[in-house]
Parts: structure tokens; sequence; C-alpha cells
């Protein structure tokens, strides 16, 4: 079990201690379940009348929040306990799932791919031909990447993600269970005897950058011709859609069941709400925010919050709604 | 072919039988489509009038409706139409998909994992160091499960589900296909040299209680720290998002592509109507039902319903959309 | 490298072709980003300024828009400029990943399951018990296809999708990564003794027509009895979710996101449009459009568009936004 001493915790995240402790701590938890050997935290005021009952070895706290508690629990203090937080939880973290052998004798791989130094490859994983793993790359099992496709130095992919031909991933990307990359967008166009709808075939790929992560179940489709590109940074969280033609700029952020219809372009730094869509065609430009729940249907410019559906200015759509409010009271 | 005679399916159902049958019953219908082997049923008014032009072997029907209807088709009178169907159809369900060997020698288990007595793994399914099944558990093929996971008793998982390292699952759960199990939640900090995001890393797990059943292709992300935690009992429809932290008590009800942000408090008992989403860190109390649909904001009191986006007393909501309508027809 | 002359792809779309070009094309670009050995396209007036500075070797452009334009590149007159461009990616479609041998060793066929000529299946994949492919049906790595299974003739299934015991699948479909066809639907009734909910068995299957093209991590359930149904040329987009017993008609088209409660019907050539969601048993007759993101709560007449949530016919829903936009500023 990982266990670190208060002062070893104190001074990776460069704290002010008050108070001292002989545990050993070995995790982390918010303020009513924490235990003796936990260290907690306090980041907001309304937490600290939660302080003086809490069972925590250590709380660590916001420094502009000290006078608001008083007790016997040593305190950490820093100018940011939720960043704190994040810094101590990478001192905890578990080891990662082992492999018995490096490459398992239960994976196919193509005689034409190639595989860099000190990769891992689980059982049951395929890699198709012509494929390219550059080093240190790590595909957990049941992991399936087709033909053409190159992976990035140091790249893990969890169980059940399919990445489809030709394929572009940066390094240091973490793709979670059961992604799509790189499939069909969707297109069609009427056939000419009225008989139906006839499929239009991509020729694109799809190019991700370096350190993004794409969570679970969600898809990014490949484009129709040239490339659907998630640039550098960009985190997309689960069942996210990206179709064919989008252009994610730089750390763009999309939320839970969020979704971009077709050739939408995001700048760098946009952030896309759980459960927003984007129409097709549409651009969001560098800094701007999509709230959550919001249905996009143009542009929106650089730095801009929207909010609602059709997702407007986000202050003049609360407007919208405190009206209809007063109005269906009237 | 399964097959039954209508006083088996009488008996079954706890019926007042009217009328006789010869007929080998060997299914259930809508009225319309029945034929003279299947029974079919009315559990609503609006039905009534199918009756006479049924071809269905026999009739299930509410008691309080027999006036309605008149004709020769044998009906069986019961309280609840409905919930006696739902009776019959366990009558006839299906063999479920058969193993050649209980334990595939195209699985792969890690040395140090523990298997129960009766459990069946199908060829492709992975299971990783120290991770114990219990007794009864079937993994139809291509089911991954990583390290350090306990799955309970008679547990039946679906191919292409994937349950991450250290997650908790219990017994007499049914996991559908592709579902993913234990990912990493989505939460990052801003670097602090500005070059973009960092991962949080996430410390905690998953744990799911006892019945729980989880539809195809969704998602229960692990917590930050402590656990993400799906109650006894519940039911997940497909397409769901399941945050980091989240709690959900006992026999709550997620319908298809609803989703909980991070965070998020279920009481017992609470519905989630279909493409409904909860904001992160608020509180649905017990018996609460959110509208399909709805972007749920802020905390849900016990046994409200609430509707719309942005949600609030599902009558103050229709109340809003008819002002809406009314205003903008002048 | 796929190359073409000019004159070969004027064939090709029927176009009258003005100037001459020795180059080989090889492929398909944006106005901004074609090179000289790429055509590019101008279906719009809007994108007529781009053509005076554009790289590109040809250009293909609707007949009326000719006037618009002057300068050096070569183009292709057609009435259709986006309906040639479908047609002309046909021309450049990359070859499919390749098997190294037809029926992998690596993959499972149950001994009882029929396989028909020049199937190809590949490592990973499992076949059920009385499991029938018609001939020439390509599956890609890592699929699972339970028992008692058909799928038709030239039907591809891609990597980790899963297809449940009893599911019929037409000839010529196209199913993308980590699809769920025929999971158990979503209904359970309350424990007469209150302890909690109790799962209805759900006994039909799915069945889908020809021609159907079925998105990445999209689902469609099994019905409870009967059979949910996709009918021919059904094109479904990626995290789709068709719940137990919907039928849909001919040709219907479900962009991302979009979901179908229980018992949904649709009728012929129906569009959802991305994110919408329909309620549980109502019907869209034929030609109806579902604008994106809409909540759709009723029946929707032949040929009607609706929007908004909730949908009502979009023109009068747009004259609900401007009144309620009119109101909110005073």
């Amino acid at each position: 079990m990982i266990s670190y001493s208060l002062e070893d915790l104190s001074k990776h995240i460069s704290a002010t201690l008050i108070g001292e402790s002989n545990q050993d701590f070995t995790g982390l938890n918010h303020l009513e379940s924490a235990s003796a050997n936990q260290v907690s935290f306090i980041g907001s005021s309304k937490y600290t009348k939660l302080y003086a009952a809490s069972q925590a070895g250590a709380v660590v706290i916001n420094e502009n929040l000290k006078h608001l508690v008083s007790g016997e629990i040593p305190l950490l203090l820093v100018p940011n306990a939720d960043l704190a937080m994040a810094k101590l939880l990478s001192l905890y973290e578990p080891q990662s799932p082992v492999f018995e052998t490096a490459i398992s004798p239960q994976a196919y791989i193509h005689p034409t791919a190639r595989i860099g130094a000190d990769c891992k490859i689980g059982p049951g994983c395929y890699i198709g031909a012509n494929t390219v793993l550059a080093d240190g790359v790590t595909l957990y099992p049941n992991v399936t990447i087709m033909d053409e496709c190159q992976i990035g130095t140091q790249t893990i992919i969890w169980p059940g993600t399919v990445i489809r031909e030709r394929s572009q991933i940066g390094a240091y990307c973490i793709f979670h269970n059961n992604v799509s990359i790189g499939a069909d967008g969707f297109g069609y166009r009427p056939a000419e005897d009225g008989s139906g709808l006839v499929k239009i075939v991509h020729i694109g790929n799809v190019i991700i950058g370096n350190g993004v992560e794409i969570g679970a179940n969600s898809c990014v489709d490949r484009a129709k011709f040239d490339s659907t590109i998630v640039g550098d940074g960009c985190k997309i969280d689960n069942l996210v859609q990206i179709a064919h033609n989008c252009i994610l700029g730089r750390c763009c952020i999309m939320a839970g069941h969020s979704g971009l219809a077709g050739s939408v372009t995001l700048g760098d730094g946009v952030i896309i709400g759980g459960s927003a869509s984007i129409k097709d065609h549409t651009t969001i430009h560098s800094g701007a925010i999509v709230a959550a729940g919001s249905g996009v249907m143009g542009d929106v410019a650089a730095g801009k919050t929207v909010l609602g559906y059709p997702a407007t200015d986000s202050r003049a759509k609360l407007k919208e709604w405190a009206a209809v409010r007063k109005l269906s009271k009237g």
C-alpha cells in the first residue's frame, strides 16, 4: 500500500503545515468519509463547517479559508486546495494492469506491421497490414487497429477500442474502452433511379494530435476527403460524437454526450458542455464556451459563452428564461 | 418449440378463464399480429376495439375492461394485463446461447485470477491479475475484465463489455454489449506553465450493487478517489453516461441516452427519462422523476417531477410552454 | 496511388470540360487546400470567390455558377457539383483492409454454424451455434455473433460489433465499430413483494433489412415479443439508440446521438436530426422530418417538419422562439 508522511505530502504541494502527525497517509477522501490515515481538503467556504467533525488525519485548505476553521486536525495551507489535491492524487496512483508477456502470443500482428521498442500488446489485439506502432505504445487486451495506421510513442489504448484504416494517432494519447476512431462519415446521396440512398465513399482519414484523451464509447469519424482533425491536448469525455471533417484546435474540451455534426470547426481552448450539440458546418471560435445541453445552430465568436436551445449569448438566454417564467405566472 | 395449454397459461397468471381452447400456445403477440397459437392482451380501453377482428387464440384482459369486448376468443381475466403478460413472457424465454466448453481454451485467464465453480468463460475473454469471479458467473465471448476486479455470483456479462481495474461488481447483475465500467473520470487541471491541461489521476474505483442491469454501450467511470456507486437493483438503459463519483441509491432507473455529470447523487427509486442530463454536484432525492429530455441544473426534492430545459416543476414547465405558445400566436 | 486524367474524371461525371490539363489527378480537396494534382468543387455561390486563388488542378462547378468565376483552372461543368463529387469519391476509394487468410484460425466458429462461400472472418471473431452467414459476408476482426443469427449476403461488419442471439440481418448491410444489435429491451415490472424491479423477459428479436448502414457504437434492442424492425435502406449514424419494438420503414435516416424510445414507429423516408429523441409509442409518418435537438412527444403527420422541445411544427416553433426573444428584450 502506498503511504506518505504528512511532511512528504506537505512538501509535494509546497504547503505551509500547521500541526503535526505521525500517521502514515494512505489516500484521500471527502471530509465526511475520510479516516485518520487519509487527507481531506477544503477548497470552498461551504465545506468549512464539516471540518470540526471530520475524522480526516489532515486537511488541505485554501489559505484564505483558514480563519473559518478551528480544531485539532493538522492543516496544509495552499493557495488552491483543488489544485493541490490533483497533485496529491498522482502520489497515490495505483499500478497499471500488468502484462504477463510484453507481446502476447494471443495477439494477431500482420507480418507487414511494424512494432516499436518497448511496446506492450495484450491478448486478443489485432494489428493490421502496414500499421506502425512507435516505441512504448501500450495496447491493452482486445484492441483492434486496422491497416495503414500510425500510433505515436507512449500512447495507451484500452480494451475494446477500434482504430480504423489510415488513422494517424499522436504521442502520449490515452483512448479508453470501446472508442471508435475512423469509421466512415455519415453521408449519402439520392440514387438517380429514385430507389433510395447511395453511400458517399469517405476516402479521408482521422488525425489525432499529441496528448489527446478520448473517453469510453466515443466516436471520431473519418473525413469524406482530407482529414478529421483533433488537435494536440484535446480532452474528450465518454459517448461523444465527432463527425466527419470536423477540425478541433488545441486543448478543446468536450464533455459527455456532446456531439459535433459534420464539418464543424473548433478553435483553440473551446469548451463544449455535456449533451450539447453543434450544427454542421459551424465554427466555434477560440476560447468560446458552449454550456451543457445547448443546441448550437450558428457560429460562436471567440471567447463568448452560449447557452440554451437554440443557443444564444448566455446572459440573453437567462433573460429569456426569466421572462418566460414571469409570463407563465402572469 | 416451447408450448403451453390455455389452462397452463391461466394458472401461471392466476387468471379467471372464460372460454376454452385445445390450442398449443407457442408465444405472445399484439392483437393485430397474433395468430391462433398466440395469446394477446388488452391492458387499456383503447385496445378493446381490436378484439373482435383479432386472430389471437386467447386474450389476457383487465377484469374491468371485460364488458367492453364481445366475441369468440377465450379471455383470461386478471387485475393487470400488462403485469400478467410480463409473467407469461418468462414462460417463453428462449434458451441462452450455448458454450461448447465451460471455460474456453481461447480465453486468457491470468495465473493469479480466481474462477469460482460453474463459471462459463467464452472465447476471446480476458481476465486480469488477481481478479476474482464468484461461482456461476457467465462471461460471453470477447469480454475483458482487467486486474483486481471482483464479480459477484451469477452475474452475466455479454460480449464486448470492458470492466477496468479495481471494479467491484455485485451478484445477479446483467451487463449487455460493449459496456464500459471503470474508465478514468474526466478531470484535468491547467498546467502551471500554461501549456495546456494536466490529467487528474483517478485513484478510485466503481462499485456496482446486486441485481443491477446495464444496457449496451453505457459507461460508468471510476471515482477520483473513493468510489462511483450504483446501488442494488438499479436498471440502466443503453448509451447512458454515469460520470466519476456519482452515487446512485437503490432501484434507480436511467433511460437511454441519459447522463449524470460528475458527483451527482441519486436517492432511491429515482427515475431519469431518456436523453435527460444532470449537472455535476447536484442531488436528485428519492422518488424524484426527471422527465425525458430534461436538463437539470439544480437539486430536485424527494418525490418531485421535473421537466424541461432548464428543468423545473413539471406543472410549472407545462404552464411556461403553454404561455409561450399563446404569446407566439399573438 | 490511384490516378485519373482530367478526361477520365470529366467522363465519369458526364461533365462539360472547359480547359485542359496533363495532370494525373490523385484525389479531391477543398478549394483552399487542393494542390495541382487534386480536383476541387464549387456547389454554391459562396465559394466562387475562392476560385481565383486556388491551387487546385481542376474545379467541378455547377453550370449556373460558371459566370461567377474567371481564371486559369480547368472547369468541369455539371448540374450538381455536390452529386458529381460524391461520384468522383468512389473513383478514389482506397483498398479495404486485407485478410491474410479468408477464415482466420484465430476465429471461433461453432461446429453447428454455417458459413457461405467467399466469406472472410478475421481473428478474434466468434460465431455462435446455428448461426448462418450467407455468401460473401465479411467480418473484420473481433466481431461477435451469437447463436441462431442470420447474416445476409455481402454484408460487412467492422470490429467490436456484437450481434445477439436470433437477430436477422439483411444483405449488403454495413455495421461499423462497436455496434450492439439485439440486446434485451429495457423493461421491468415492480416486484409483488415491493422489493424492487423484476426484469421483463424479451423473447423477440431484431430484423434488419437490406442495404442498412449502422454507425459506430449505435444500439438496436430486441423486441419484448415479435421483432424490432429496421427497414431496407435505412442509414443510422453513430451513437444512436433504437429501443425494443421500434419499427422503421424504408430509407429512414437517423443522425448522431438521436434516439427512439420503445415501440416508436417511423414511416418511410423519415429523417431524424442529430440528438433528437422520440417518446415511446409515437408514430412519425412517412417523409416527416424531426429537426436536430428536438424532443418529440406525440405523433408527427406525414411530410411535416417538427422542431424544438417540446417539438411542434417548425414554423410555429420559430415564431415561439422569436416571441420569447422579443419578450425578454422588453
